[in-house]
């Protein structure tokens, strides 16, 4: 095969700090010919529901065979699992603590390990804080360098991998209920209602005792005005026309948001 | 040829959320031996003539075929053009909005075509509003893997590719009129006015009721002072020692600069 | 030799403007094959202090033969040298401030040139403010692509190298006396204090008045408290359980330090 293995690489390191530049010393210490892909290393720092989001979303864009690692670790030095997943587009490599958790609501899981094999770990003694370094990116360049998955350790069973606790929309009668999964860095809103379920009819939102027009362009509305659409991602989102909707409406991850149908106002 | 061909990115994304890599996906499935360099994806959100002066700047330091992606696009969705364009030195990729008009104000065009065949898009319905995912990247990585430009689309004439209404700064009797195209991150303003009108006589700044001195270097004046030089870009810049030009000065883009000659004053 | 050669950058220039772009555009247009990994474009505008440290952090996860370029330059256009130097698991490019002074206090130095022979510079005439574009980014890019050390200028003796003063700490009777030598972008004050010097007996932190114990972990302490541990990068460092030393402690960077041992007390 002539083709470049991709890694692609997301944290809550930032970019002011050496610490993303020192996981690809690891990866290119390794493999120097891999293809490294910065998804971002600005998710809010421990913000792990926002890493599932961010890893949900781009990973349907990437080539079959490509890596992804991870890094939002909380739980770093605690008893948390180190985990390798395979899928039929890729592998994921880092914490089992629910990032991964969006990609396997929308697709099937073929094996999974926990590494414990440290031969392909930085150094058997990994630190207490930084497994980005010593663990993962170790890991990871292996795996796109052609070892198998069932080399990295003992093979585990998918269902007990790690789910943040967001789950699947519930239709109603009339209409979705769902939640805020992610709040991007404009202070869109964005829920885990999916754009299948506001094809058909018109549709508003209704969050606390706020009802918000369900709209296709930020300029249906006037500025500075709330509405909802469905983002480029294919959620739906709650915005405000050149403003800031998380701070306008002061919510959060895991809110509750309501889509309701118009027809049965 | 055995060179890495280079795509180079450009836009507003901002490196918080994973748009850049999402495009990056796109690329790299098309044809995954691409050499990806990201320009910036801090433009102030849809500042089309901030993205315009940095492809301008960044334009001449690039190889022979490569490709420009640039996704400044406050457009999208309308009906703006969606653009390629061939230049002796590489290739733009983007939407028809004055973004590239820097580059063609110093460069002579080859060919540009409108992108409307759908077979080199990632998808024939692409979203309303992320082009830089669905059409811009899957052509840049096909220009870049060696599809001729005819392919993308049919020929437009070049005379009618937008362009903002920056252009040439007006030599005067005693000096030169121009305007501010670019403020930076550090809030210095870079006028249009170029270097070689200044290389000749002692000139000062003229801005609203303000003078300022033309220096050579910030420590020409002393700390918090008000100066004007010729930047690395090339450009006479209106700066402040060790602050911001652009708060002290209350400056916008496109207003009025006039450097005079001390011979005349 | 199959392998792709990496040059690394480091820069004070941020990611808002073009000019890290434009120095890859430079390399790109010397060699498009070669593998450019950021380090951090962050660092704090002309703090050589900051990059000194990064540089030092990072050296060691890198191949041997990666080129690390370097560009915190507040002497650009002044007499301080250029220079490029050989170790034996890298080069360096870079102005002579110190920067890879961190570097030396840890790895014996091969060879050092100054930058002299223009041939392999961008352009005879640099610019007097962007040495990164028209020196370094050309003189690593030559490097990297088997040109000799010799080539790049007259050697130098590697003892004229500037060394920062920050120095090695100093084993006491009771402790370790040192200095902060980084402050990270949470506001961690990072000492010049190893591991190893607090590996062996309990040991507390003591900066002006202020009496802060030595801990393994954040958690060790209440949220907004004090506390000092090493951290994954391998020194003592003083940080605030969910919160900002800097700011809380008002430290700054080669402030005083000492470590005490507990049964000394």
């Amino acid at each position: 095969m002539n083709k470049s293995r991709i890694i692609t690489l997301l944290s809550d390191f930032g970019n002011n700090d050496v610490y993303v530049g020192v996981m690809k010393g690891v990866i290119s210490q390794i493999n120097p010919n891999l293809n490294l892909i910065d998804l971002t290393h600005q998710i809010t720092p421990q913000n792990v529901t926002a890493g599932r989001f961010c890893l949900m979303n781009a990973y349907p864009y990437f080539s079959d065979g490509t890596v992804h690692l991870a890094v939002v670790d909380p739980g770093v030095g605690s008893k948390r699992r180190a985990i390798a997943v395979q899928l039929a587009q890729g592998y994921l490599v880092g914490p089992d603590n629910g990032i991964f958790s969006g990609i396997f609501s929308q697709h099937p899981i073929i094996a999974a390990v926990e590494l414990n094999n440290y031969k392909y770990w930085r150094k058997s003694q990994p630190s207490s804080t930084f497994h980005g370094r010593d663990i993962f990116a170790s890991v990871a360049a292996h795996l796109a360098s052609g070892v198998s998955l069932q080399e990295l350790g003992n093979q585990i069973n998918p269902e007990t991998l790690i789910r943040l606790n967001i789950g699947e929309c519930q239709r109603k009668t009339n209409g979705v209920e769902g939640c805020i999964q992610y709040i991007d860095h404009f202070g869109n809103l964005v829920t885990n209602i999916p754009a299948s379920c506001v094809e058909s009819k018109p549709w508003y939102v209704k969050v606390n005792n706020l009802t918000i027009p369900g709209c296709t362009t930020y300029s249906d509305v006037k500025m500075g005005e709330v509405l909802a659409l469905v983002g480029s991602h294919g959620w739906v989102e709650i915005a405000v026309n050149s403003g800031n909707a998380q701070k306008q409406l002061q919510m959060r991850y895991l809110d509750n948001v309501q889509v309701l149908f118009l027809q049965s106002y």
